[in-house]
């Protein structure tokens, strides 16, 4: 397999798919940036059209790893050397990147993936190949998917030791605004707030400051690709989160009471602990309407840790 | 000395002060909250007037560490039974403490506190010797303060090991609504917009999520208390966040773009980070001034980490 993009998160795919013996190289356009992962023993370079005339000889599974803006003269080159191979990506946002595939032509062998996991550092430098141990990857499951690629995208992510959550890429995007772009727009507010207060405020911040900031410190470059590329939905999430601190700051000034707010948001975040996934155990690709029950049982909180054989035709 | 409320934080400074080599016993209004906690060797009971006689017969600091609402109620008996012992508090507001106090006659030897330090847990059972160690405590200089009881409050702070900013109480309870009070609203509503979006936003909820909603599994009770008893800053802060998520909410949905929240966020927590502190070492509790210059040094960041001896009159 081929990943392009060796930050973070395409460096970390790279280091775990050769730990689990997967063949796997890359590419990423800066040399700086990946110094040293050659001495390291990875398979890497800055030579796009080699890296993808490689993956179109033997068939490999290309992963998208670069930045919502610069995927666009990813897939033109993609389309130009590598236009039959199965693709995937493990972008922040996926409505966006699936519309950019279909413009170039490329979608009946794409299949979008996007692992839920980060840290505030970014590079090849921080890329670990435990990063996505034990932790969530979406896997698209939009109309038109290909059974075969989806294997091979989900095999991949339970490779890098996660589990599997189908969904379709509207939905992914509305629920990531909720629990991931959010959080960074809500992150940098405070951020603010407390700076604001000057030495004073920022001496006497504790847990709840540094924990509620603590994602303020990743790259603003990332951060703002990943909120814009999902512009329409993170706007209509922060237009809930106004509606809920306008009524909170009313309720407040009105009757110095936060009942409502605290009330409501110790349930949530109650629900948020209680939280229970359960397997996916039923549902095969390519089996008759495997889609549409992939996707209605990755809603109600099912993943796929292991990957069912189709069912003889 | 003498603990009133032996929660998280009053039961903690109990152990603390115990540890210290200090003379300590405390009161709890609830014998349940508290079992265990004379066999476990401290020196614990539920006779209020009990405990105020022996502080009144000892001239014993007395710590009042019940929630806001909980304040007037201790006042009632102190100035009952103790009326002319030093009074200092660890509740998370001062001006409404320092209020309380006036009300009651006790303010000439009364010196607010504040320890900066909690965990998401409550009750004497989470109670910690250790809980602030290297945090920072708030010792209240406004304007009449008692330099011995100053001491004595300082004293405590730091024999629980954590270092002492002189802070005046308006100032205290305006920083704290940006760095702690803040804080519990925005993680009540990221955690309201989280679970709002069910089970699939749940389960892809990663650290972002987790980080930025910490604080909204903490007691319902215990956030009400400290948000509403600083309701007047509290609601100032919030109109200053939600402002600044109006202006980026426009921008989002006008431009799709996060420029200026995530590049000033970004700055604010780089701010945060880079944040010194520096120790005062030449102001003496009682010399002419000290009030003003420990609170001019308390808002440049400045902490006491020992105390000087008053300059020979």
């Amino acid at each position: 397999m081929c990943v392009l993009g060796l930050g973070l998160i395409g460096g970390s795919v790279l280091q775990a798919a050769v730990r689990a013996g997967r063949d796997a190289w890359g590419y990423n356009r800066s040399a700086d940036a990946i110094a040293g992962s050659t001495e390291t023993g990875y398979d890497t370079g800055t030579d796009l059209v080699a890296a993808l005339t490689r993956a179109a000889d033997r068939g490999a599974l290309i992963v998208i790893g670069v930045p919502m803006p610069a995927v666009d003269s990813i897939l033109d080159a993609i389309a130009q050397y590598a236009p039959n191979n199965p693709i995937t990506d493990v972008v922040s946002v996926k409505a966006e990147v699936a519309a950019a595939v279909a413009r170039h032509g490329l979608s009946a062998r794409y299949v979008g993936g996007h692992p839920m996991a980060g840290t505030n550092e970014s590079g090849w430098r921080a890329a670990d190949p435990d990063l996505f141990r034990d932790a969530v990857w979406v896997v698209g499951v939009d109309d038109g998917a290909d059974p075969d690629v989806w294997r091979q995208v989900a095999s991949l992510a339970l490779d890098c030791g996660s589990v599997v959550v189908p969904v379709e890429s509207g939905e992914h995007d509305r629920a990531v605004a909720r629990i991931s772009h959010l959080p960074h727009l809500l992150a940098e507010t405070l951020a603010q707030a407390g700076a604001s207060g000057g030495p004073l405020a920022l001496g006497l911040a504790a847990g709840s400051f540094r924990d509620g900031t603590r994602v303020a410190a990743s790259s603003p470059t990332l951060v703002r690709a990943m909120c814009e590329g999902n512009a329409d939905a993170l706007t209509d999430v922060l237009d809930e989160a106004l509606e809920v601190l306008t009524r909170a700051r009313e309720e407040l000034a009105a009757a110095r009471s936060t009942d409502t707010l605290v009330t409501a948001g110790h349930a949530a975040r109650t629900a948020y602990e209680n939280h229970e996934r359960f397997d996916i155990t039923d549902i095969a690709p390519g089996d008759d309407g495997w889609l549409e029950a992939l996707r209605s049982a990755g809603r109600a909180g099912g993943v796929v840790r292991q990957i069912r054989s189709a069912s003889p035709g």
